[in-house]
């Protein structure tokens, strides 16, 4: 393939959906192209990520490009919040959550152990990830289940919503400090000292300074495409009569994890799994620790609180999704198997989203 | 022990089991000449898989052992579904599963953890084991929700049985292709190169050919005796007022698991406790993934489809179980008191079930 | 410091608190008193303890202050049995489970997380004991169900309590026997073994008899200055309209178990990480295996039988300590990070039940 070509594609496609979400053709037409768009986009924040990654370590670029995903999400979540469409926001933090840990973590494990029989990351790192997704089942469930056993005022929900986000927002930046300071080490892939040793497979096509621009350039495009690709799916799917919850849960989340989704399989399949498990765990942890709290505190200053309480399903879903994920993840080590058995649980759960 | 009194006595036993049986004799009679036989028919089932698993190997050997014992429940439970006996059958599943969890694989891990210190055995297997049980756990998990907290139809719960059913069974198949061909392996016994290294204790009394001749005719006997001591049971409970459920999860599963669970025990009292974890699990596994959702397509084709509900009660014994089960086996080495602790959880189940 | 002062101190808190308590003087009064008494009893409490581990080994010495602390907890349960007061006994038991599990585990973890990057500790005791506490999870879950989906009658629920808590009691006295019997050396810790090694730091200031005798003292007084802060409290905190539920599950278990916590965090900091958790863990696997069974059955030989079914947000607070505290300590290595996310946990936990 000539080398301009790829480059000619994102884009000629990036502009084209443009055009067709500015000039409001049919919604139909929209969609066809930005979700060919989406393609290119995701690929190309998928090598910037990786070119960073090389750079920073397989650690901070993971951290890097969980955070630049999820951005995209917290700008789309904040325009919804705006217009008061709180189940809406939560369907697709719910879809998030499980979209990173079931169906982006799946599908790395999954084509990274076709190609590997074993892959291995740090189980120290997988263990204490683990246990913090466990502190964000608990600090959903929690609420959850107060306010169905006893009466609590609506006032009293806020308080406790506003104190359990702040809480978590707290978490956040102190498991930071943990994982990029004081532990840094202790949290490094296994591979890293590997790699330092082999000469490197494929040397990286750009500079260090040009990876960090391409980055955040490529997390913008990916932004837009995302939100000219959400702005379609609400006309386009009342025709085929989806429920809201299963388009906020399913469609919105995976087109809005395209970018750690490609970037999370390309990383599994050069035997960087390490990396994958960072993007698609760590990206679940920032929406539940930190996306979620500060959209309770963004709607709190918008005036009207949004609780914290999810609905028995999403809970449901969040916590089957952190079982079967920290089930698997906690040995440090993955297999084919492990990437289908969390795919089975993505699609169990979206079969029974979809008859809802 | 003279050397032909064990098989006079296992031909004895069942002949005499027999004609009880289809002479219509008083059934607390049928009873007590049926229990006797079932004795020596799973020792005699016991020692044919032992000798198998000599040749075959411990995995296989214990995969053998699991799929021949299920089909004996299979079976009973095809004719139960003729019946439309749907509750029964369900019970009888939930029986069988946390009897193989909780019951043979506590009394393995027990009378092994009595002459042996600590047992190990392959810990990647262990993992793998816990999370494909996660899996079936959520599966019978989710749709129960669904349905509990929105109104779906009895046609959508249907589609949805018949859905989930299909993917477990597809995930049992996966599973089989990994653990038997592309992991072997990977999932081998750490026991099985020493033993390669030592001389054997004992030499198996059976050749090949035999040993596999006697383990099909074993797995038909038990298969026998289990019916007809089952037909006995319904006749005979009555009498002392004991419910349904706890006739079909526990009397009716202890006795249709009689193979699993000598077989299971005879292993780790000869150290060979992955075999008997193989067992246990293999066959909870297989229940769960495999005959679970071959028997709901039974009942499609015979015209009224069981759906995948189970009962409150059930899920929570199931889930218990599977809780237990996998704290325990994770760390790929057992003593006595795992062993204990699993039948500690399997008596307080059983009294709340005999309570109810 | 005077090597008089710390001493003088202590007895001279502790009679003044005995004699505010006594002479009934203002409850404002009498609980400042106590407060400061408790500080100086704990540490107190806190040296034995370490200087009876210092003889015993890490493990035994744990073990003999978690029971010399729970005895504390034991004879005011009883008295509260004695009033009929079983929602309160329930609180505190619950209570006592969740701050051992989350406050004292996650203060020690934290604190000696803060002075050593990476404690280390034997990881079959953590995965026997994680075990352990998911049996005594499901020994108050499984009765809750049956409760509430089947029709039980009171009586059958006694009968189903006293079963369930002799079983517990049967278990807890098997785990005595494995853990210091049969497998003392297999769970002893790692450190020990270092440590004969190395010259210690700070030889005992006792000898082995007075280590014992001052042992015995200083969880008496505990005991004694506990009941009088506990006596002051009912008053204290009526004037600041705290809920029972509240006053029972937080500030009494706080205050009862500062003999625990005191001793915990001092180990935890001098890197005796084991016995840290064995205090805190065996503690809560002591309170929910042995002083609540016996509470029961002390109800029942006291003429009305106090039945093992715990409300519903207390088996949530229970089951999520469980899971949190067992997805921590089961790799065997520690760090701060993971004692705040007990401390969170734990926050969380507070707030919910204060606000209901």
């Amino acid at each position: 393939m000539k080398k301009w070509l790829s480059p000619a594609l994102l884009i000629i496609t990036f502009l084209l959906a443009g055009i067709a979400h500015y000039a409001h053709l049919n919604p139909i037409v929209q969609f066809v192209i930005a979700s060919i768009s989406v393609i290119f986009v995701a690929g190309f924040l998928g090598r910037a990520t990786e070119s960073v990654a090389h750079y920073a370590g397989q650690r901070l670029g993971g951290f890097l490009n969980a955070t630049f995903g999820n951005a995209a999400e917290l700008i789309i979540a904040i325009f919804l919040i705006r217009e008061g469409l709180y189940d809406m926001v939560k369907a697709s933090l719910t879809g998030s959550i499980i979209g990173n840990l079931l169906l982006v973590l799946g599908a790395s494990l999954f084509a990274g152990g076709l190609k590997f029989k074993v892959q291995n990351y740090n189980v120290s790192l997988a263990g204490l990830s683990g246990s913090l997704m466990i502190v964000a089942v608990i600090s959903l469930f929690v609420p959850a289940v107060f306010l169905n056993t006893h009466s609590i005022t609506a006032t009293e929900t806020d308080t406790l919503s506003l104190i359990v986000a702040g809480i978590l927002i707290l978490s956040y930046l102190a498991w930071l400090l943990f994982s990029m300071v004081t532990h840094k080490d202790y949290l490094a892939d296994v591979t890293d000292d590997r790699e330092q040793e082999l000469p490197h497979e494929h040397e990286p096509a750009w500079s260090k300074g040009r990876s960090i621009l391409y980055l955040v350039l490529a997390t913008v495009m990916v932004a837009l495409v995302s939100e000219w690709l959400v702005g379609t799916l609400e006309t386009f799917t009342t025709q085929f009569g989806l429920s809201e919850l299963f388009v906020g849960a399913f469609l919105v989340a995976i087109i809005g994890n395209a970018a750690e989704h490609s970037a999370a399989i390309l990383l599994a399949m050069k035997n960087k799994i390490g990396a994958s498990v960072e993007i698609a765990v760590g990206s679940s942890l920032q929406i539940a620790l930190f996306v979620a709290p500060v959209l309770i505190f963004v709607s709190y200053f918008t005036g009207d609180t949004m609780d914290i309480v999810f609905s028995t399903i999403e809970l449901v879903a969040i916590a089957v999704s952190v079982f079967i994920a920290k089930s698997i993840t906690q040995d440090g080590s993955t297999n084919w198997y492990e990437g289908l058995m969390l795919l089975v649980v993505y699609i169990m759960l979206g079969v029974s989203f979809f008859l809802v």
